[in-house]
């Protein structure tokens, strides 16, 4: 099949690979709806995180499975299923304990570039739908995959509460779920900070209620401003830079929480300054199999629309224009469509 | 009047100093029924802190009010009262948070160990109690001023929850307190890490279920295989170093909540590390005024018994032997008994 294949720094190529195989009895293969481009994929396209040369990218998924190992009990050929970026067992005790991505069996999802994906540990990764999804909502439920997942862990992790008021930093597709997510959960007040015209309108249309455009001190004085000198309860950071960081823990009012999802790049805290500055710090991969459920929900009756976050589609073979797009923020995330 | 002065590192003095008196409307002036030594006075008393030379030491207190400012409405002359070593108007919107010790007009207590001390804000730092508390409870009245109401705020920020497994990380006074804490909070399982039988001794007494004597790596799987490889739900951290804050985070599971009360030294943290780890992170001078109506019922209904942790009793006259005693580890804690 033809699949993306990074093979160094700004070199990504759509050609030929293996078809993938079940390789476990717990294993299943699923032929994808769609597939997308991840910021995270930026990381090593730019050559800012060391790439397992070449790499056959890609960790967002929805589909029909096509076969099963002989040990998965739970999803069959024929269904459509979407998985969480993690793989995960879901019966190991971080599992239970709902954070699937740091099951003891944890794997990281790759490959799903292509038309066809093979997903470890099968039963406790995938969600079946009960009914084949119409067309339409496929980007949406290829976003809960990761994105939407991850967006809604921030704002998990940054403890939004009815009436809240939530402070997003970072415009990407991340973020602009993280939007999404703290309006589902009830945020009263909503400022995203962003720069964007088009990320800003997204934004607003997923239930912000304000947008901030400075950014560092500019922009924490001005969060303070809208907060009537106070700072927010919950902020998600999104970002993953020690300026988004340090913006992210000078917006949250002491005993705040800061949900952060950006994977930190060259981000050091010093403890003291975590100390005084008195606020809860929780972040990680997102435990997307929980949300997952009750997200496909919400999709499928129609309540959120996360899919509106691509911008971009093309064609797998054009997966080359489609990091290009996202690189060059032309683009805010990337649907590749299989032919 | 004879108060402590600390000249520079290893020289603490009682002698004499101007009687404090009242500077603004909201201040009271308080008679001290006893005073302590705190662990963090020995950071500059080690000279591993910086400190105002010469300083006046203390900043846990309890006794009766014998003068107020003319604007003070909620205590009198002649209430018993205790208050937070941080001075706070309780009325500020991080006040109404819940977060009392990061005040907009935030104090430190200062010039406690002595007979006499001004409490500035005295609305909003001093609590009263009805009527006059037995002697043999000042011990405990005294101890939530700080150390009692700084184990408590670890337990809440480790979010310890009934029936979870919470691990103590440092056996000083705070966290004997924690444990006593963690107790109070319903926590099932309770791991005590100490290496000193007087101390152990006494987490056991406060509620421990279980001691661990090895520290960092060798302590980290101890507790793993305390819990059945899972790590803890709550894990207070009341040192303040490096390796204690790592012991603390890789003590917890994921999803794991760690509360740091031991004020940071030299503890620089990795975002990429923190990541990972999963792990809610909370710390910061702990908001004991929220605590302290709650406290002071327990310890005036006799339901816990905190005093038990001052091991050592000398006059203010022999504060050099308190600060000695626990410098060199023979005392958990010192009380100062005023002539």
């Amino acid at each position: 099949m033809l699949a993306t294949v990074l093979h160094g720094p700004g070199d990504i190529r759509c050609e030929e690979v293996a078809d993938p195989k079940i390789l476990k009895p717990t294993d299943a293969i699923i032929k994808l709806s769609a597939s997308c481009v991840c910021g995270s994929d930026l990381w090593p396209y730019r050559g800012l995180q060391e790439a397992r040369d070449p790499g056959h990218m890609g960790h967002e998924y929805c589909g029909v499975v096509v076969e099963v190992g002989s040990d998965v009990k739970t999803v069959k050929p024929g269904q459509f299923v979407v998985g969480s970026f993690c793989l995960s067992d879901n019966t190991c005790p971080h599992c239970r304990n709902g954070f699937q991505s740091s099951c003891e069996h944890r794997e990281f999802m790759t490959g799903a570039q292509a038309p066809y994906a093979r997903v470890a540990m099968a039963d406790g990764t995938l969600v079946a739908t009960d009914t084949m999804p119409s067309d339409d909502l496929i980007p949406s439920l290829l976003a809960a995959s990761d994105v939407l997942g991850t967006g809604w862990y921030a704002a998990d992790a940054a403890r939004v509460q009815p009436g809240c008021t939530a402070v997003v930093v970072g415009d990407g597709a991340v973020g602009l779920m993280g939007v999404l997510s703290a309006k589902q959960m009830g945020a009263g007040r909503i400022i995203a900070m962003s720069r964007h015209k088009a990320r800003q309108e997204l934004a607003l249309e997923y239930g912000a209620t304000d947008i901030v455009a400075a950014r560092g001190d500019e922009g924490v004085a001005k969060i303070r401003e809208l907060t009537g000198g106070v700072g927010a309860d919950s902020v998600l950071e999104c970002v993953g830079t020690q300026e988004s960081m340090m913006q992210a823990l000078n917006a949250a009012r002491p005993g705040g929480s800061i949900g952060f999802v950006g994977v930190p790049h060259g981000v050091e805290l010093d403890g003291q300054m975590l100390f005084f500055q008195q606020k809860s710090l929780m972040g990680g991969p997102a435990p997307v199999r929980r949300y997952l459920p009750h997200l496909i929900d919400l999709i499928l009756t129609r309540k959120i629309n996360p899919g509106k976050v691509f911008d971009l589609e093309v064609p797998l073979t054009d997966v080359a224009e489609g990091y290009r797009a996202m690189d060059e923020r032309r683009a805010i995330k990337t649907l590749l469509r299989m032919q």
